[in-house]
């Protein structure tokens, strides 16, 4: 079967998340990186895009010049990853939507809320698909803990905990040189969430996405702890979701000692899961009243969707780009099947999730300027 | 040396903590129990006096004939054991105290906020000692902690992450049969906090002791999980320290695959700290910036409170009896110093902390009935 | 009940395990030191004694002065624990035995396979009880480990690894003043195995205990890494099991990185059971084609042995000095059954165990002088 | 920079290791396969093409005639991947090797010492690169691990403790239609050493690896647990190295709870290192005295070879397939340099350490046979 022609949008030299796409886009062989806007500039564009092996005609300078040739190429591109900082979401995807063309998009939507609407009724009035690269909701026992919900496992939902820290911002690096924290730390490429934004959104989406729940309603405390810097770099939150259950949610870019510690606990009235990124093949399941058991990826005891996002036998650890690599996997597959008009279940994330995001970043910025003040979402 | 004669007041049979109070008395050699008003009957005081070694006539069925009867004695206990509920600790403290005998007291401190000012009255009034053992203190590695905290090695306190997690209350036990169940859920005998006064404050007390930070102000979300229960069973908590620093406080009786959950973590601007009570013999110590440091109970590294308060080398784990005993240890030491009428430097938890305490409890209490405002303490 | 009379010979000051003997008789309460030959001169035991509230005249300076005074005193001691080095062991429990006071002893049993047989004989002869510490059969878990095997939970036992890591000796701190260290690699004290003596026998007691197998015969290997050291630092054997079941044995006091690294892996043809003494509260279970569960004490699934070996609910850690403590109170019992010409079922170390483990260590040294070879037992 | 072509001898349906290879060769986009002999039959070998969308033309039923034809093809292939059962190893390596086509193979070398030989001279030959995907190497932590011993981190190299536990032969499921179990207990595919050759290889090699220790001599006791199975399935062995070092390995297939616990630990006279590959972003550093530390993938203090192993940022785990991978990735750098007739350093696993594997391999049987006796390598 051939690979689907890809595009890049961002991603050019220096940039983290690009190399991280292409990387999951190559893992299952079943796209081809053919064409980019890897930068603003078609200089820089092609000077990332040799490197990267691009042919020369096909690196732009500008996506809404990208979107145009390609769509017009009997071998252009079918899909476009958007890696770029998040005021270019919404733009970017715009044009490559209105195309038919499928957009695979990095998270969170857009850096304003109005961008995220728009983005919505883009996406809706587009043939081709949006993808949102929630990557963490592609780790096999993140599967296996949704499956476990749903099929009653722990019962109703009572507690949920969750929290993502990090500590690369404990010092104003952003001040230093550091590029990856200079446009994480700017309302105008971020949006007005720094922390909340960049990984306090991954962990609300997790929770939502294992427990199905649907938030009603949060209370944050947004902080800024580093003098200088223009967006919030810790993050507490309370929650309550639909149905009564309670959780709260901590995020923080200044915690010394934490890399990604995206961690999710999700208790019920029959037993308890819990899971952790960065030892990410394990999953605790406590059915009430009997020991712990230790789950594995791929091992004893593993859900279809545990199965079904593994490649190898239990043991031998799949990691963050494998996790990655499953939500590209998964596009390719409806991609494909979007060929034959066809768009079967899957486990996505899609502009809705994106919207729902964006919205839990302007509550959490809401609520926080209004002391932590409970706000509906 | 001649070991303390000591007193117990509640503990008799099914009590759980009042056994965990004699082994704690009993492992440094420095008390001997020789007389308890263990039960509220002459009788069943006798009972589980006999099964202790008791001599008959030094067990009671009222704590007030005791302290009467014990003060006039040549060889009467001179400091007493309180491990009943909740709301027996003030009028029976205050027998003790006003005739001079020492009282050691289980937390919270008492079950309402105006016995708990009575009780700081009585013990200010007093020449007796009186210590409250939140025995978490007395883990060599929270000694450690607090000193790395004090010496600087975390730098400024920004964060603090605070989390009791149990799950023995998942099913309505209390109208089961379960006794330590039922006075822990009920208002007349705990006061009006349930889980946020049996463990919440014990994970308050750990953050204060270990930060040396008072409180400025809390916002908390206090739920009652299980149908029928009178008294909360899980809580979220927003916490705001003076001097900017900011936290989240978790406990909870239904989180099932907990057994005793307490965990600290504390990051400042130079390093990060994080310990959990069931590994109790480790702290980890990141220096921003550096790998993390796996300190041990007693081992390399270890500060001076750490080398006191432990009995062995390390690799040889002590537990929560050796924490819970170092209270009783120091308490000890104060006593025979009180002789002499001095009053040394200690770490002991003191009824000033009771009083922070039981506050604690009721602006969680307060906090929550106003959908979670922020309430100052 | 009156706490039965104690008395110790060896534990003066600097000693290590006399202060782990006394906390472990004092922790449940049936034992009170009265008496001891703490040291080897009347002086030196009288300063001892004092400090641990001994009366002058029940110090002494020498054990057989001490065994026959005390065998006619009407006060005097029912038991003694013996805390010296090695060699004095067999010397000083026949002196006790002989005169009907029961003995607790430090391991290994002697420091000659000579003696050893010699202390069988005047164990079996007498009425008293020996029972020797080996006491990480004590922990909750180990009964528990115990209990599974027996009742088949893991099938037929096909392999056992045991291993026993220190790292105290990586330096010739014999050479520097520690007494510790100076005893322990002296051959006169301690025997003609180092490491193997003095930790390898507990690692291969704790795999007897645990499997119930019969040793067949081994192959050893060991080395003298510390130069000028005049015993064993580093221990590696190969163990065939009397029914087919093979194992390893690793014992180091030269490893970096271990403080006391006793660990036990069983594997039969239905599961796996693990365990390692410095998380003692847990223990894994793998019935095999099945998730991993994590066993606590006194937790979900305890089995009787591992609950009646426990004093406090789960989640709050039990420790070294506990699971010591468990083998006191269980000689208690036997000493109180005693005294009605009774002898219970227990599982208490035995003088035939103390046999088996310097017949170990026998073995181990006479099959590393092979070269090696493997060697009967 | 175009993709190397690649071809792949084995790896058709059902094949574990051929899937694996195929992703480490795509993961960092250095390899585009072209063609193969997947399987014995060229019908078989054109379906398993098909599903991998290979050219029809380019499958083939026998790797002599891929060998001859693409040799001779403008666009042939440039490398091939070997990932058949072991005994197909060397036929298959040579008829590539002497025609100039590289060779990336898998472990162990081959099924015999005699073959092992022959593949050395037919790599010693060729102007072609023989690689050995001995992948455990390209852990990024194991390279630190390396590292760390070379400049000398740990001292003088004492004791070597390595293992491999699995469980997945615990049941004799090769009688029961397991084609991996199948060939890997079959002695005319696998070679002479079952467990020992499958996994004990890999530890053997491990420890090579990381310490630079040369093995001098080992004894090993080889045990077949399960009835009727036709090679070994627990290895135990000790061993001693140039210089005075000692060592065990510890491999299994029949220990129920473990998936793939390869894990290394190495002690020296000034600290101890310890490696699991299951956790493999970890890698633990006692530097002796001092509070051991935990060091990760391209974290604070990594080495420059734990960073030019790592793609991504620590805290986002990267797993076995990205260890695969860089032995894919490094192999491609050779290819390129030898195209201009460069052949830089490396520490990719050569044909040498493939015969020392099989000698190492050999040296157990033939010890196991003399009932572990000592034989030199």
């Amino acid at each position: 079967m051939k690979p689907i022609r890809l595009g890049m949008i961002g991603g050019g030299n220096d940039a983290f998340i690009g190399g991280v796409h292409r990387i999951a886009s190559r893992i299952d062989g079943r796209f081809q990186l053919v064409a980019g806007a890897l930068s603003s500039t078609a200089e820089k564009s092609k000077a990332s895009g040799a490197a990267l092996g691009l042919a020369e005609d096909r690196c732009y300078g500008d996506f809404t010049e990208m979107a145009k040739r390609e769509a017009r190429l009997k071998d252009g591109v079918e899909a476009v990853a958007i890696v770029t900082p998040n005021h270019v979401h919404y733009p970017a995807a715009r044009e490559f939507l209105k195309r038919g063309i499928h957009v695979i998009c990095d998270k969170p939507l857009t850096s304003t809320l109005a961008d995220a609407k728009k983005l919505v009724a883009a996406a809706e009035k587009s043939d081709a698909l949006f993808v949102l690269t929630h990557n963490y909701t592609g780790y096999p026992m993140v599967r296996q803990a949704r499956e476990m919900v749903r099929q009653g496992d722990i019962g109703n939902v009572r507690v949920v905990q969750v929290e993502y820290p990090q500590d690369w911002l404990t010092d104003p690096v952003e001040a230093d040189g550091s590029k990856q924290a200079e446009w994480r730390t700017d309302p105008e490429r971020s949006g007005a969430g720094g922390c909340v934004g960049d990984i306090g959104t991954h962990a609300y989406n997790l929770a939502r996405f294992v427990t199905g729940l649907q938030l009603e309603s949060l209370a944050a405390d947004l902080t800024t702890f580093v003098e200088g810097r223009r967006l919030d770099d810790n993050v507490h939150v309370m929650l309550r979701f639909d149905g009564g259950a309670k959780g709260m949610l901590w995020s923080s870019q200044v915690a010394p000692g934490n890399e990604n510690g995206l961690r999710l606990r999700v208790y019920g009235d029959k037993g308890g899961l819990e899971w952790a990124q960065e030892d990410p093949n394990y999953l605790w399941f406590t059915p009430f009243g009997e020991p712990k058991r230790l789950l594995t990826r791929n091992g004893a005891g593993a859900t279809a969707g545990n199965q079904g996002a593994s490649r190898i036998p239990p043991g031998h650890p799949e990691g963050y780009l494998e996790g990655f690599a499953n939500i590209y996997n998964e596009a390719a597959d409806l991609i494909v099947a979007a060929r034959d008009g066809k768009m079967p279940d899957h486990l996505l994330p899609t502009v809705q999730d994106g919207l729902e995001g964006v919205a839990f970043i302007d509550a959490c910025v809401r609520s926080s300027k209004r002391d932590a003040a409970w706000v509906k979402l």
